[in-house]
């Protein structure tokens, strides 16, 4: 973005709400691992990942009710191959996958590097980005469907799916013989006392269900570059090794570290689901004083949409950055639009992440607040 | 392979002439710089690469007499990821390269994730795998070709391109207005006082040229997962952020071991170049004495392809590891016909990597010997 280096050269201290970047630290004991390895040639592990840690992942699945062994994952260099590898494996040049949105917004570079076209259907922050009717998905099924993705709990919402959505989604990829993809990258932030239901969960939906997840954000460990494609259907696995043989095999250091955080203890987790409910609580509040601005409630993940009384969020984010300050501090918020596939829709929404510390946000959202009260598109 | 697995079951020893994984100890300042790591996130760099990484590449290139600045280099998840960009930012779904073949296996794998068509032209043993002539390239050209790729040193050949066959693909790119992708990953590997000549040390050539390069096979660093892009035209760099950015970043601790890397002494690779050419020298030497067997003879890389008295490589090549073994020893050998684009090519060669000490070399070739005079296709 160049307009951020405009602020900063103007000497602005910026708050980033556009990042999904923690800044909790990683677990002690991954980065140990990694501090105390011993290997003497750096060496490709297996393209499908190193057998130890797949058995660990495997297991991991396990305690989280999904049962899969290792044969049923590919590790990859992180959620993004997961997700390339997936759509590359159920789709040819030309197929369609639908895709709830506002979406993560790499799915497009993914799907446009794989040939397939993403057919959206839109959630809307009225219904909180609740699933949309299942008719509207039976509208866009053609013969060039392949696939149905969705994340859970989601980016750029925050929204969480039921149980009974998922059953329901379940039912449509059956009823149209469709692959459902569930990107579960954020599975372990759920509040509120929900709990995540992954696709694996469901019963009858082995032969129908791809899961992508990464390390990435469970362990706040971007940098790792460590993900894994986790599916009982062999055929979908044996696509997906091609791609996986072809790029040798994911980092072995990464997996070292990824390995290693598997026996993180719960007391991290719960430490830092804590630290992201406090945030999204304060976030939330916050953001609905401001006249005029509507919040998505997210559930799961850090982030939510927030709905302002403006026109363009893009020239404001560029404004914002560019024009405004409270005693040489900014904002940088993400604009919508690039989350929507359908031209013209979210052209007034931001997504917000939370993973700055609470002294931080409420900062931030001041910011927002008196921007609003003089922004004028 | 399923086979081999045929062969540990039968608890032979099994020579692996068949992987590109050295056994060379990676430098010990770049495992040193990951275990004094001290990072507390383990954070996505930029989508480019950490710049004080980039920055030291582009010194690396300098002193190698290829004048790119940062600007001009894109960090990537290995070579492979490197190959992927290169040819999703030069061609679109349809579009045709050129490859001279034999060659490396899995630009297959990355033309068909691309839609890409590979247009071989068939470099032949009795030659040693010298540049087709330019006619040969010149009647394959169509309107849907986008470049040409070499792979320089080559790997499956060892061939080396001399600083005439450059100018001569120099001129072919120049006139079709194509671009020339060289994937030098094997470049500091060359023997018998040969030099190395980049397509980027080429002038004229700025616009047309694209660099595939690899802290694999150079400091024996296969595990880390680091590549990069190297190229002066700027569409072709925007073209390749943009599948950057999809995928967030290169690993983090791979960034650490490469940068750290690039301060390994002259004196590592001139022990590890002396040891390759012995290598090579004694395989060849070997290799030529049993009879009916032609050799490439290899200049660069650490492979070489071996041309034998026999029908069919594959069927051969799976006979070693089920039914054949010295003294409880065999060989797991790559049929060639797998670096072929053409059918029915290469069919009675196999690629042997010399990536094993010479003891274990003679060892191999003896076996390969033995086998041979006993066999029948
Ligand atoms: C929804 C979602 N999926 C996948 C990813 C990919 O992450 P990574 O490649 O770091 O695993 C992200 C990263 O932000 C994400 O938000
Ligand atoms: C010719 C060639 N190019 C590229 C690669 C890719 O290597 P990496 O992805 O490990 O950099 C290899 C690996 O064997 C190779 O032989």
């Amino acid at each position: 973005m160049p307009f951020a280096e405009k602020a900063y050269k103007a000497n602005k201290t910026v708050f980033h709400l556009n990042i999904g970047q923690p800044d909790i630290k990683s677990p002690q004991l991954a980065m140990d691992a990694v501090a105390n390895h011993n290997l003497e040639i750096l060496a490709y592990t297996r393209s499908e990942g190193s057998e130890p840690y797949r058995a660990k992942i495997a297991d991991y699945h396990k305690r989280n009710h999904i049962m899969v062994e290792a044969d049923n994952i590919i590790v990859t260099t992180g959620g993004s191959e997961a997700l390339l590898f997936a759509m590359g494996s159920v789709a040819d040049t030309g197929d369609e996958i639908i895709i709830p949105e506002p979406f993560y917004a790499n799915y497009n570079g993914f799907a446009t590097a794989s040939g397939v076209n993403i057919v959206p259907v839109i959630s809307k922050i009225e219904d909180n980005f609740a699933l949309p009717p299942i008719q509207e998905f039976e509208k866009l099924i053609t013969p060039k469907t392949k696939a149905i993705l969705i994340c859970n709990p989601g980016n750029p919402t925050g929204y969480l799916y039921s149980k009974e959505e998922i059953k329901i989604l379940a039912e449509i990829v059956k009823k149209h013989d469709l692959f459902l993809i569930a990107d579960e990258v954020y599975r372990e932030f759920t509040y509120d006392n929900l709990k995540h239901y992954s696709i694996l969960e469901e019963e009858g939906l082995d032969q129908n269900a791809i899961i992508i997840d990464s390390v990435s954000k469970r362990y706040s460990m971007c940098g790792a570059r460590i993900g894994c494609i986790v599916s009982k259907n062999k055929e979908v696995m044996s696509a997906a090794m091609k791609f996986a043989q072809a790029r040798l095999s994911p980092p072995t250091f990464a997996q070292i570290a990824s390995e290693a955080a598997l026996n993180t203890p719960q007391s991290y987790f719960d430490e830092v689901i804590v630290e992201y409910k406090e945030r999204r609580d304060t976030l939330i509040e916050k953001l609905e004083e401001i006249p005029g601005v509507q919040v998505g409630h997210p559930k799961g993940a850090f982030y939510c949409i927030a709905q302002l009384p403006i026109k363009n969020s893009d020239a404001f984010a560029q404004w914002l950055l560019e024009e405004f300050d409270v005693d040489g501090e900014t904002i940088m918020v993400a604009p919508a639009a690039g989350f929507y596939s359908s031209p013209g829709v979210g052209l007034n929404q931001i997504r917000i992440a939370y993973v700055l510390n609470k002294e931080s946000l409420i900062k931030a959202v001041n910011i927002l607040k008196k921007a609003l009260e003089v922004y004028k598109d």
